[in-house]
């Protein structure tokens, strides 16, 4: 059988190189190889916080561009030598969530989150993809393939924020965290044609770069209370909807404060620790405010590869400042990662060219 | 200047009898004469607990039908005489708010709620309407005046909640509290096709009406955790949508325990103490499960009181059971609105004709 | 290479028994063998007007509950012996259009629809399930073997019919056409909550059983101009909603003409001749009047047969008056097709047991 | 009584300047003086096609920018002095059309449309405002007067094509006709995140408008079938959505072939000629496409106002090249509104600062 090499959490608090063996391909499969990768928070939270338990020896990473290398009998639109957008979700197409619209979820609680969770993730020389035809997306030839692994998880799980928050034209939205996820929010707002738009934020760098993606204010939480901050320069005027790309359970209380009757509190953040998450009893309105409060897992899939990569395509959309850093060889996949880990004042996503 | 008699919360507490002048009646107003009124539990709530802090000689009461007896200048529809139905929530129809779908909250969070809140309401001989042509219905000859009472805010609001929760045809729906506004909540529900209803309350009659409006299983909170009650009732699948029409602040945890991904929790109970709504972190996946929250106070208006009157007019609902006590003489207004205080094991609602 | 009998379009006017080898169960697939079939009028249209063109020695018929003979290797909620719902369209769920919303049209303009069309139906010992994980749905041990075979299509089509039109509380809806389609578009409205329903149709029996499902005015268009009927019946007010079960590209004049503004024409008819369908522009506002109109295949698959299913299960619809004629040797199919392509005056459907 | 001077049609084909009184101001309402005015292609088709049938003495314009000269004793938010921006639709919010959604409907088709069509325009000294409250909107510091008038009528309606069409983030879209409102929706597209967007017209200075406004592709229908152009640029898949500002009803055979299955066709053009929209039987699908056809007066109200002007002020959208031509005085609207009719190559609106 043949072996291949991955960065893998070896267990709580350790990461390291392993080798396994190739993955068999089922009838509706593929076998890809990276042409590049990016480490994620949520790596981080998986090994250093076990936000998934102690897993021993499990491949990490889900956000890379790939190319084909094997595909099951039953696969019809892709061949090997392809080259692919792979979005971090890759969902069971046939089960009843995924019928009901919600693929994320297929066969249970974010269960459509297989790489680096269910299985082996990207940071491999392989990596397997469940029902290919579903799941990949042909990687358009206006796309560099480094730009391309931002839409396996920073574009759609931001714009996935602006979308459950129902952004509509002329809207005043908050976003707050502005770490990448945030930043593809505050770019989902925009493109969506929201008015007025805070980024809450204290690193200098992603302040700059969420202007770049259309904020109209920011806010430093580090200057005081962000709801008395953003009242004060609204002229205590509600905002229509809250992204939240950053805190905790607690920064729920400060979004529904903000938020007008009938607006959105819309969340795309991992919440790793608290018991509940606090909504402010009379902020929201005695329970009839009409203040909606929900938070999802970016959709994967093909579909939302393909229309999202449209919006590089045409230049609605431009994900290269994103990339602060970049590496040029497979090995240093293990230091990207811990610089994800370290966030230094200018990073804000990592890339490692294959 | 004319007088007339109304029952009144005189002060915490403390409920009498006081007269008043009869108000004015603007270019775009109405003034009416009930017919038949119902104290609420909101009336309880304002008196006997300061929901609305501490009010002197406000006329209680939102639930009546009425005649007309005086419009003003530029009323166009109604003229006097009329009978109409008269909905306990009579929104500012220029407002912004209004044009944004959420008339309950014109000018303000709650601000169509008047009657009995912002102004007098309509346990009085006489009482006023603001923008008659926008809040009053015509009474069609098909329903009883009696029964079109329930039109006020009974049947609003509990179908507010199953529209809320965005019912579909097969849904399995949980109706947590079944006094009158949770029947509605499940009659609600079976009107919008849902599949299996659990009606939680404790009560024997509402119990027995509650199968009447279409639960298929009744759930009592005395026999146990009704989360285990109702995935041991489901074989441990999660239900489509819960409606909370009683419990507090804690039971939204349950309500969350209870829902799949995608599903709805919504909310249409006054929430009169607690500082958070408390929605537990690991059911609601983690910030990523797609359980949307939301709680709404009911729609008023001519359009809504319109086409709810239809259900009745086609027999499609039946509010008849609702009405377990009547009293024929203004003055039992008051034993009436403290039957409702008491709430004896056999009481839904009681209603008072002029 | 094992062979099996079915009743075919041989060719175009032309129905027979033929025999054909067992298909072939991929990995995602079953075989199921049918407990009790009906035919539709599409096998009709098929056979009798060409509407798929001239097809040869195709197996016809869409509508079936079934029982469960082999299985694919990769099939996992469904084993031999297995008693199940069959929807009469049977989705890619991988693909593309899928993961939209509109899997019926997965791989292209009602791809999803497969029995008797893209492959042999349902009228043989044997017929063949693609993705069966996605497409069976358990039979209820509470639902009859033969109600089940109205879940195939006659339910899903006329509810879908209803779902498209958007039914609310109250809302004046007009159904026209009302076989067993119509019938079941009208007890759709019933079951979201529509006030008042016009069922326009001519033939007794249907006029009498639209009743049972929710009609409350029976329009005949042998009396006369059923807009002139209904506009008269409201007093000149527009409905708010349109369903088309039955008609032609010229149906769409009068349903336009029938419906307010913002209102929805939706259409579940299959319209076998005519250019283009009517829309006449000074009653659809000269293009401004917000007037919608759409049609649309029923949505197929597991999800859609497990929530329908539930509607029999809890009782909310009963399907037993649509059953008018039954028939109990596999012989009989080909004397109940032709049934319903004669449409007696007391017909709504035929029904053959195995 | 005092006298003010208009721009009127005075019978068909026949402008010229009147005198009227200065109308009555309700207790809801204003008068305004326009502070600039833009004719209108409907002005065009009121006047030389007989549009709205003939008309005598109707002074003409809906769209300005205005100052408030008197209101009336019931309006609260607006004074005499404030500057406003004046939507070309100003509803009456009671009714019952406008509580569902269609305020531009109120009182019947249409008929929110009350600017020189129900009564006088704005092309007069003064103009009144039917609920000023509702119906107005405070120009904000940062927003040009001029600019404002493009808020009336040409902002809400372009970018009410593009919220009817429903556009997500990376749909295809195509836009036919390229005048002031097709320029809009092109923007409108974009500011929703759609991703190709096809500008159809002939005129060069639109073309190349469009493109400023995000068109990523511009077809002239001069140079041939417009379905073939469109889908040979794509490779034969059809587009996600067709939005029409200009053709007639033929136009809607086209659109319905270029859209994908559960796309939607969008009208916000006049339709002022010919029996029927032509809907293509074959392409929509037999009647099972699910491809939506839907078409809209623009939305009006303050709320619309406020919202819409906020692109403008934070800098998403900007309406200056639409103001091609510019006048400094009352008496060139007769010159500006000849020029609209006449439309010149280099014509996209002409504008009359007063």
């Amino acid at each position: 059988m043949k072996k291949f090499k991955g960065l893998a959490m070896l267990g709580y608090n350790n990461i390291g190189w392993i080798e396994k063996e190739v993955p068999e391909v089922g009838p509706n499969d593929a076998l890809c190889r990276p042409l590049a990768i990016s480490p994620c928070t949520s790596d981080v939270h998986t090994v250093w916080e076990g936000a998934l338990g102690d897993r021993h020896n499990l491949i990490l990473g889900h956000e890379a561009s790939a190319e084909i290398v094997e595909v099951g009998s039953h696969v019809k639109d892709f061949k090997i030598g392809d080259k692919v957008i792979v979005p971090a979700i890759t969902p069971d197409w046939q089960a009843v969530e995924s019928q009901m619209g919600y693929s994320q979820h297929s066969g249970g609680m974010l269960n459509g989150w297989k790489f680096s969770n269910a299985k082996d993730g990207v940071f491999g020389e392989y990596f397997h993809v469940n029902e290919a035809d579903g799941n990949l997306a042909h990687l358009p030839k206006e796309i560099d393939f480094c730009d391309a692994v931002m839409l396996s998880d920073m574009v759609p799980t931001g714009l996935h924020g602006a979308n459950l928050a129902e952004v509509e034209y002329g809207d005043t939205v908050v976003v707050i965290g502005i770490g990448p996820v945030g930043l593809m929010a505050v770019a989902g707002c925009a493109l969506r044609g929201a008015g007025r738009i805070f980024a809450v934020g204290s690193r200098k760098r992603c302040q700059e770069v969420s202007r770049f993606y259309g904020a109209t204010d920011v806010i430093n939480y580090k200057d005081g209370d962000i709801v008395k901050q953003i009242l004060d320069a609204t002229g205590n005027k509600y905002v229509d909807k809250v992204i939240l790309a950053g805190g905790d359970v607690d920064t729920f209380n400060e979004a529904v404060k903000l938020v007008r009757r009938g607006g959105i509190v819309s969340n795309i953040n991992y919440l790793g620790t608290g018991e509940f998450i606090k909504i402010p009893r009379v902020e929201w309105g005695l329970g009839m405010g009409h203040i909606c409060v929900i938070g999802g897992l970016m959709p994967g899939g093909r579909k939302n590869m393909e229309y999202l990569s449209r919006l590089l395509v045409h230049g609605r959309l431009d994900v290269s400042p994103l990339l602060t850093h970049r590496f040029s060889k497979f090995e240093d996949a293990e230091q990207a990662l811990v610089m994800m880990k370290d966030k230094s004042e200018d990073l804000i996503k990592p890339i490692v060219v294959l």
